[in-house]
C-alpha cells in the first residue's frame, strides 16, 4: 500500500482528543487513510515512505464535511435573488419554481449539473457532501434525483417532504394526499437510493404531526431521520428532533430556551447554515448560545438555488465567526468533525490515524486565516481518500 | 497587431452609455485594447481575426479596479483578528504592530509579499490595483514601500500620514514633529514613486488641519490628494475632501446629511470598503443613501493585515448587495467603472472600444451570480492588457 509523508505543515488540525492541533507537523497517508500524525521532527524518515510532499509552511485541516446540500436541481433563481435583495421576502413557495425546471431536465442534465457543483465544492475543500432530493416531488422525479445524487455520495437524503407541490390544476396541492404519497409509493421508490429521510418542518411546509408520520415511515424502510426546523420562525421541529433522538436538526435560527435545553439533553447536532441568512437577509442563528449550552454545532452550506446558492464552506466559516459568535477553531470544528457528527460518521472530519485521508492544504499558516481572509480562495490542494484531487 | 474574437458571451457588461449590457455578445481585442463589442450575430467573421475564444455561455465583465489597498507590509495579525472577534474593539493603533514587522523586512521580502497578493487579487479578477504605503512611517521605509509598490502598479499612494508612529522611547510620538517629517523629507523621498497622497483623517490619527497641510504639501510635489475619512465615527474628513474637490474619499461609514450633500455637490467619489466592516464588526456604510443622493460610489477591498485582510472584490460585491442596499449591477459598476472613477481613469473599468482589454470571464451566465453565489470563486479567466493572465 503506497505511503506518502506530508511534511512542512505549519499547523495541522487533527481533532485528536489529546493533540487537536500540532504545529510544525507531518502526516503519513497509507492507501486511503491517515497512518500517522505528529511533529515533523518525530516523523518517519523519508526513506521509509514511497513519496514525500512538502507543503512549505502551510496549514493542513481536515476536508470539510458538508452535511446539508440540495444539489439535484435545474435552472437558477438569480432573478428571485435580485428581487429579494430589493425587498421581496423569502418564502418556501419559491421551491416550486425549481421543481418545474428539475422535472423538465433529463437525467443526463441533472447528473452533469450535480457533477459540476460537487467539483466546485471539492475545489473549495469539501471532501464529504450530503445531497438531498426535494425538487422532484413526484415518485419518478424523487427517485431519479436520489439515483443521480447516489453517483456522487453515499450520504443521500430523501426530502420528498420539501414542500407540498402544486396540484394538477396548478393550484395549491392537497397536503394530506401528498403525505400519503410521500410515505407510500414515493418512499418505496426513493428508499433504495437513500440513507436518510428529511422533512421541511416549517409553517408553509409540513407540521410536526406530518413530520412525525413521514420520519416513522422512513424508519420502517431503514432510513434515518433528520429535519429542517425553526428556520423561518419558532416551531416544534427542533423539539421533535430531540424527542426522536435524531442525529441532526438543521437551521435552528429561532430557538427558545426549551429548544436549546432539548438539544443539549438529546445530543442532537444543531446544523447551522449561515449562508441562508446571508442570502435571505434573515437574522443569524446564535451559535454562541448553543455552544455555551453544550450543544454540538455543525456548519453546512445548504447549497441550493433558492435561499442560498453558495457552495463555499470557507465562506460559511467566515460568517460563523463574524455573525454567530464562534471562534475560528469552533467554526472549523463545526465544518469538519461537526459535519461528520451530523452524519453520524467518525471516519471523516478529523485527521487521526485510521481516519480517511481527506485533507485540505491552505495557502495560509494557520486555520484562523479562513475567517481572517474572508472570500479569498485559500484552498490550494485537496486530498480525498489518500490522493490529491 | 494580433486580434482575438471572444464570443459565446451570455452577458457582456460594457458600461457603454447606450448599451451598458449586451446579451449573446462578442468582443474583439486588438493588441492591448478593446476594438469592438456587440451582439455575437453582428461580430466580425472568424476569418478576419487571428484567434477565436469561445466562452460557452459565460458572462464577461470588466476587470475589477481596486482603488484602495495596503499591500506593502510584513507579518500578519491573525491573533488580533481572533481577539477582536471575541470582543476586543478595532483601533487604529494596531497599525504600529505591522510597522515594526515592515521595517524589519528586506526589500526582497516586501516585493515577494506584494507580488503574492497582487497575483492573488488577479486570480480573483482584479486587473487594476492602487497600492498605498503607510507601514513604513520613516523616510527610508515609506520611500522603499512605494518603490516596491511601483513595481506592480502606477497607482501608488503615499500614506506616510497613516498614524503617528511611536517615538524613539516607544511611547506616543509627537504629532507636530511627525507632520513636519511627512511634509518635508519623507515627502521628498516618497514623491518620485507616488501618484497620490492620502491621509487617515480620523480621531486617533490626523485631524482636518493636519490633513489639509499634508495634502497641500503633496500637491506642491505633484501628488493628487485622497482621504481616509469618517470610518470610525463622524468627522470633518468627508467635507474636507469635497471642499478640496478630491477625486475620492474612502470609508464614508459615518455621514450626516451635510456630508452626503457635500459629496453630491463636489462629485467626489465615495469609496466604500465593506470588507472592513465585515472584519471589524462595525456598521456598514449606507450605499443606498449615497446613490439615492446622486453620489458616485466605488467599492474596493482595503486589503490590509489589520482591519480587513480580504483581497476579494467578488466578496466585497456580495457584501455590498447584502449589507449596503446596492443592486448587483450597482455593485458591479462600483467595483469596475466606479473604481476607475476613484482613480480618475476612464481607460479601465469598462469594455468599450478603446478601453484596456482587461476582462473577467465568470463561471456564471450573468453578473448577478457574483452576489447570488457568495464566496464561490466564479472567476474562471482573467485577461489583462489583451492577454489571458
Amino acid at each position: 500500500m503506497a505511503s506518502t509523508l506530508i511534511t512542512g505543515i505549519a499547523e495541522l488540525t487533527t481533532w485528536d482528543d489529546e493533540r487537536p492541533s500540532i504545529t510544525d507537523a507531518a502526516l503519513v497517508v497509507e492507501g486511503r487513510i491517515v497512518a500517522w500524525v505528529g511533529s515533523a521532527v518525530e516523523a518517519p524518515s523519508v526513506d521509509s515512505v514511497d513519496a514525500v510532499v512538502h507543503v512549505a509552511g502551510r496549514a493542513v485541516v481536515p476536508g470539510f464535511v458538508d452535511s446539508h446540500s440540495h444539489l439535484v436541481f435545474a435552472g437558477d433563481r438569480a432573478a428571485e435573488f435580485e428581487a429579494r435583495m430589493s425587498g421581496t421576502p423569502y418564502a418556501a413557495g419559491g421551491i416550486r419554481t425549481t421543481v418545474a425546471a428539475t422535472r423538465a431536465a433529463t437525467d443526463e442534465q441533472l447528473t452533469a449539473h450535480v457533477g459540476r457543483l460537487v467539483s466546485e465544492m471539492q475545489r473549495q475543500g469539501t471532501t464529504t457532501v450530503e445531497i438531498k432530493s426535494g425538487y422532484g416531488l413526484s415518485v419518478r422525479d424523487e427517485a431519479r434525483s436520489l439515483a443521480v445524487a447516489r453517483q456522487f455520495t453515499d450520504e443521500t437524503t430523501f426530502l420528498g417532504a420539501h414542500v407540498v407541490p402544486a396540484g394538477p390544476d396548478g393550484g395549491a396541492g392537497d397536503p394530506t394526499a401528498y403525505v400519503d404519497l410521500v410515505t407510500g409509493p414515493m418512499l418505496d421508490a426513493a428508499a433504495p437510493h437513500a440513507r436518510w429521510i428529511d422533512v421541511f418542518c416549517e409553517s408553509g411546509a409540513f407540521d410536526a404531526d406530518q413530520a412525525r408520520t413521514i420520519l416513522a415511515a422512513g424508519a420502517r424502510h431503514g432510513l434515518r431521520g433528520r429535519l429542517h426546523a425553526n428556520q423561518l420562525g419558532p416551531g416544534p421541529g427542533v423539539r421533535l428532533a430531540a424527542e426522536l433522538g435524531l442525529v441532526a436538526v438543521d437551521h435552528c435560527t429561532y430557538l427558545d430556551d426549551a429548544d436549546v435545553d432539548a438539544l443539549a439533553d438529546s445530543g442532537t447536532v444543531a446544523t447551522l447554515l449561515p449562508g441562508v441568512e446571508f442570502s435571505t437577509r434573515q437574522p443569524y442563528p446564535d451559535a454562541r448560545r448553543l455552544l455555551d449550552a453544550g450543544v454540538s454545532v455543525a456548519l453546512a452550506s445548504d447549497c441550493n438555488p433558492g435561499s442560498c446558492f453558495t457552495s463555499s464552506i470557507p465562506f460559511c466559516l467566515a460568517l460563523a465567526v463574524r455573525e454567530m459568535g464562534m471562534t475560528p477553531a469552533e467554526a472549523l470544528w463545526a465544518a469538519t468533525a461537526g459535519g461528520a457528527a451530523a452524519l453520524d460518521r467518525t471516519d471523516v472530519g478529523r485527521l487521526t490515524p485510521g481516519a480517511a485521508a481527506d485533507l485540505v492544504v491552505l495557502d495560509a499558516p494557520d486555520h484562523r486565516h479562513l475567517a481572517y481572509r474572508p472570500g479569498v480562495p485559500l484552498v490550494t490542494a485537496v486530498w480525498r481518500a489518500g490522493r490529491p484531487v
